[in-house]
């Protein structure tokens, strides 16, 4: 589909059908979602792709026992890093030169400038900072998931301290910020009738030429 | 072109030839822009499209004379609100009604959980908020950029504060919260040539199963 259809498509999806998501759809999405862009290219978050029933049955009560988490078929929890250390900014590095085929001693100001800028943050701000690059790769999901026809729903409504909790996040010095069940939409989900609301473009946009 | 192929040809610019995107090309990221997911479908943000010259000349020095920010064709200001009013959720109510042709008062119930779980929240709190899902709104831009081979390059280098002054956005109940110059890439750009670092998908997910 393409992206325009795909984004006029797609809905906050409140009642799943149960189906599994095939492979290669989960894997396009997937894909889409580690090619995201973020500050620096750092990607300061882990994905967790849940489909293990016992696992979504026990984190459902802690998103308001909300239906999607356990008729979705994966279950994406977004999780951003804590802090960021001088080595998760150097394994960065490390990568950069090996896909790049450069030492590493040639990205030494680069390497010096991430952290030179990341290292000034206190950690709350690092992890904000963190959390908003965690949005830009879930707009990239929603776009990807509409293009193969998986539905999603991104939520902010869970209670964050009781998942990480649950799925000991924090001794990973993550923390969980979104969710995105992707699955298949009820024929019954009374949302997926109604019109998509959005600002018009006159409210949304400023044009100044 | 394909969304993974277009996440694969994007990057983030850093030196743009002066070429004026098309509108056809400028419609399509805006409009994929405006159907952009975010919570509750509230869209609490606005977005500049600046492609005024002087005023782009006028920023420059804000953003650490960055040559993007003249250098394209339109560049974008994604402004968050700095707060939520009880008025701007009855707008959003006004226009959902609207939309989907039923009378307000059907959407009583929704309207107030909306506005409860937003007022319950302090003005800094709601601002933050708020710039998360212009995020989302960002990585939708970017994927519709490549869609269309428009460069785009996100940015937070710049000083908000500076940003809001000059376009007049305190006024306005609005933040500038990050830029995405849009246009197209200068054959000599060094960063073009490179490959793209991405965390790779051992690393960056967790499967679960």
């Amino acid at each position: 589909m393409s992206l325009l259809n795909a984004l006029e498509w797609r809905y906050a999806t409140k009642k799943m059908n149960g189906a599994v998501v095939p492979q290669d759809k989960l894997n396009f999405i997937l894909k889409a979602t580690q090619l995201s862009a973020s500050s620096f290219g750092l990607q300061p978050y882990t994905i967790l792709v849940i489909s293990n029933p016992e696992l979504k049955a026990k984190l459902q009560p802690h998103a308001y026992n909300q239906s999607q988490i356990v008729d979705c078929s994966h279950l994406l929890v977004f999780a951003a890093w804590t802090s960021v250390s001088e080595k998760q900014v150097d394994d960065f590095i490390a990568n950069a030169a090996a896909t790049r085929n450069l030492p590493v001693s040639a990205l030494q100001d680069f390497r010096n400038y991430v952290w030179g800028a990341v290292s000034r943050l206190d950690a709350a701000t690092q992890q904000a900072w963190a959390s908003k690059q965690v949005y830009i790769a879930l707009g990239t999901a929603l776009a990807a998931a509409g293009e193969v026809e998986v539905d999603a729903t991104p939520m902010e409504g869970f209670v964050p301290a009781e998942f990480d909790e649950v799925l000991g996040l924090k001794e990973k010095g993550l923390a969980s910020v979104a969710l995105l069940p992707l699955g298949f939409r009820s024929e019954d989900d009374w949302l997926s009738k109604l019109a998509k609301v959005r600002r018009s473009a006159d409210e949304l946009f400023q044009i100044i030429e």
